[in-house]
């Protein structure tokens, strides 16, 4: 949820992004990072560690926004090169369906997904890599956990806005959910 | 595509609309109409009549952006009785994943999903209608045509900015594409 | 996961239904019964209370066998109306894709989905009903309980053979895991 | 369709496969082979050569019966395998939900997809291959198209028992129906 970098390197302004944020919902993609076996069944999920936009540091998944010109699969692709590294190989999903759609909005009670920023409506996403990822840029680190492990109440506890939530349905939709 | 009254009775001025479509993607849906079977098989589909955003008068589906603050469920049900009218009786899935994502684009070349005004994604939905439907406000007329009345050449041809093919594109995910 | 009365009035004598079933993986549906207010949004999810197929009373969601010969919604219905009456007014989804294909083994340590009678394939769907529903024929109760009810730990117990993990990524597809 | 060579090497005597089929609808998966560019984008799709179940020599798609005991991921890869060659590298997707389930019949009136032999559910995924593909055993050849290719009039008139519209429906799903 953090993109500092992003709004600083992007074609807006922050005043621009700022005032768009106040009148739009603003389009995001949400990537959750999977290692499979080669029956394409999850075996590891990768969780970022990263400041947030609430101002905590925590666990989470790839996010960002959709830039103006941009094609969500493009976008899926910036956020993922962003955060893990250019030689991570994800293998975006031939059909672009989102497992789920978050509705992000600044108030909590909406939907449990929040960000006080924006209303966002993210298309989420399970993007399996091959390669190598390391944490770049605005993350301080990356792990791979077992579904189990992902969906511990333990790690669950260490994702806010609703990013625990979001990875338990990444884990239903993969029918990996414990 | 045409949301002149949307625009005017919702919370953004002209100015303002404009000021964000040029800087950032639009959140939309789509509605596709149906009538159904008991067995829940797509037996008709609803087309308006309309100005489209291009210019032309055009048979389309229900569009419509989805407003800051509000829920994708109830922009579904807002853009729906604002075509089809107050007793259309809609079933909004259960499972609000879209059956395709469409990304409209101001250069038709893009994705051939085309709007002049702005980059819009939008969630694009199969509707089933149980009740009396009414093209109303800015609709000029509603037809009901079978499957593969929908998908013929001649109605494609009455379709523009890529409507035509996303009436394919939802025939196809109810198996119903001829 | 019982079907007695299926089995006795279907098209396959017990001694050919057990050989068939000795050989091939069975086709089977589920369904997952839900109230939903006008948004479409998941209120309450319906759970029977039956014998099962490994011995216990349980409680369960709609399950049986299709046919040879028969369509995939007509199959869906017709156990509806087996389960929860004639008059519950189920709305059978436009687009078929089940939210899961459950695969239950005869060895509880496959996926975690068991049958001790057979190999079955399940299509899982989240199916709304509007009318009144009652438990009919081989069950014994229905209740209706809320999401969180349905996903808790104690709800979870009171089912076997996965259906309460079944319950859950049906929550999930419904964005409504809590 | 063509399972000779699978008939005579799985578990099961010819006798007890037509036995069952007699009485069952049989498992079955399709997988349409894909090439992707690195965003995920279907830009070509594989089409086999065969002798199929009506007699015919046509274009067709990976199929295969699911086996008492088979994970459908394993069914999957096998068939893949099977068809394509053991370097075909096939990307099993994460999400084990089928783009369409196909209800095929040995009445070709009922839904349109055929198949003389039984009546079979058919789960259909869309499965990138990024390695060397080559027709091997019961194949006799396999073509890359693309995606407008496959969807023209000429390639379909090539396809028997509804396989040209399984390869519509796969490319609607991939957002890549022309």
């Amino acid at each position: 949820m953090e993109d500092l970098l992003e709004s600083s390197s992007s074609w807006l302004s922050d005043d621009d992004l700022r005032s768009a944020r106040e009148r739009v919902p603003m389009v995001y993609v949400n990537a959750v990072p999977v290692r499979t076996n080669d029956d394409g069944e999850i075996r590891e999920v990768g969780l970022l560690l990263r400041g947030m936009p609430d101002g905590t540091i925590s666990r989470a998944i790839v996010t960002g926004r959709v830039l103006y010109g941009e094609r969500i699969r493009a976008a899926l692709l910036r956020h993922i090169e962003k955060d893990l590294g250019a030689v991570a190989l994800p293998r975006v999903p031939v059909i672009l369906t989102p497992f789920t759609v978050v509705e992000y909005f600044p108030d909590p009670s909406v939907t449990g997904f929040h960000d006080p920023r924006q209303h966002a409506v993210s298309l989420a996403f399970i993007v399996p890599v091959a390669g190598d990822c390391a944490p770049s840029q605005d993350s301080l680190d990356l792990i791979w956990v077992t579904p189990e492990q992902a969906a511990s109440d333990q790690m669950q506890a260490e994702m806010t806005g609703g990013q625990g939530r979001l990875v338990r349905l990444a884990l239903a939709a993969g029918a990996r959910l414990p």
